[in-house]
């Protein structure tokens, strides 16, 4: 993996009925974006799920393969009728559609020729000048073409491939994070945390998350920045607010 | 809540850089799509997750609105810097963004006159000629203006509060949904599941999910329609497949 020093960003684009219908709850972006996060730091800025339908899938691919430097999809590159991720990124860059014969080999080779039914077959196809990304678990390849990087909707799959992906990524700048918890409530500290937020400006983003368990509420103050010493500055001026406000920590 | 006899649609638009770091997984979309989907008839069509960016919450907002009969919005309408919904939803609108008085009666309430400080003023401040969502769990109130639905990002309180949105929503068509779990892997049944769906056309939506679970593996088919008939016609279809295939069913 190559690095870049300047920031790098991606979308992630799932694709499945199956999640838009509430019977499944999306795992990937969670994975994904942690991934992508503190392995290759690269931001996610946007993330969009959307149906099993061609022209939409087009529709997105093309809008936000323009807009970031990478796009992540999930699903839709399996055996059934309703996996049409691989035909729609081709409609969507003008790249015929057929089979890539190395996908094909390794799917021959994973099944047997006896047992290398059409719809096995149907996941070696891709759009031409696709690089296969290697599964380990389920041999079915997924695939990069252009900045668009395909991978399967089952995560326990998904997980398994995603350090073949590296190879195809550049590097962003790190991005550091820290993370004060904090017993009080957010409208209690909302002025002050304001306040820091706009003497570091965009330099550090500060986000308050309130959380209510272990039968305690408090709250989650995050801040991320690119230069470290930064957030020790943040951390102090936190600190400063704590004892102002007699403030516990919290260790959870 | 009105019924409409036709289809009736929403986007959801998740606020939040805690949801695309990674930080935090997000509840709210399986909760909003098996709610819309189960007890209004309403279908989602797209799910974005941005950051707490003002002028990507804008853009979002007056895009999505265009394109589907309701907009949820979750997250940024609690007390703090970062909490910005409420504001970009009046630009968006071209509405001024000022205290709701009810809001702002509610909260004061409350918290009291003597705790009710700035942050906790934020709250009441909203587009103008926005109706209010209540919240029976924390009091500050979600609201709507036009089509679009802002609640919070705590999966507790919004759903909480869910009930109060039906009385502002309008019934789509009822979807009805069978499943079918199959010992066997999609490729072996690719090809005919293509047949069933190709016999029914748009008027039945048949899906394949793979399942890796309790030691075993699996398909399960999901089909789904506005006719209840056509369910049972679908099923029989499917049980001459597992018969032709000796495929057992699974309960699970």
């Amino acid at each position: 993996m190559k690095k870049k020093n300047k920031k790098v960003n991606a979308a992630i684009l799932i694709i499945g009925n199956e999640i838009l219908s509430g019977r499944t709850q999306d795992k990937n972006t969670a994975f994904l974006t942690n991934w992508l996060n503190s392995k290759c730091g690269i931001i996610v800025n946007e993330v969009r799920i959307i149906p099993d339908v061609e022209k939409i899938i087009i529709h997105n691919i093309k809008n936000l393969s323009k807009k970031f430097n990478y796009v992540f999809t999930t699903g839709g590159i399996g055996p059934t009728h309703d996996d049409i991720t691989a035909q729609s990124i081709s409609k969507a860059f003008k790249l015929k559609y057929g089979f890539n014969k190395e996908a094909y080999k390794i799917l021959e080779n994973y099944y047997g020729i006896k047992n290398f039914n059409d719809g096995r077959k149907k996941m070696a196809k891709m759009p031409s000048s696709a690089k296969l990304i290697y599964n380990p678990s389920s041999a079915a390849p997924g695939f990069i073409v252009k900045n668009v990087l395909s991978l399967p909707g089952v995560p326990s799959i998904l997980n398994s491939m995603i350090e073949n992906c590296k190879k195809f990524l550049v590097k962003g700048k790190s991005i550091y994070s820290k993370t004060l918890n904090l017993h009080t409530v957010e409208s209690n500290i909302s002025k002050e945390l304001g306040q820091i937020q706009k003497k570091y400006n965009t330099k550090v983003e500060i986000g308050s998350y309130p959380f209510f368990r272990l039968g305690s509420v408090g709250v989650s103050v995050v801040y991320r920045s690119e230069k470290k010493y930064l957030l020790l500055k943040v951390y102090k001026d936190l600190m400063k607010l704590t004892k102002s406000k007699k403030i516990k920590l919290l260790n959870i």
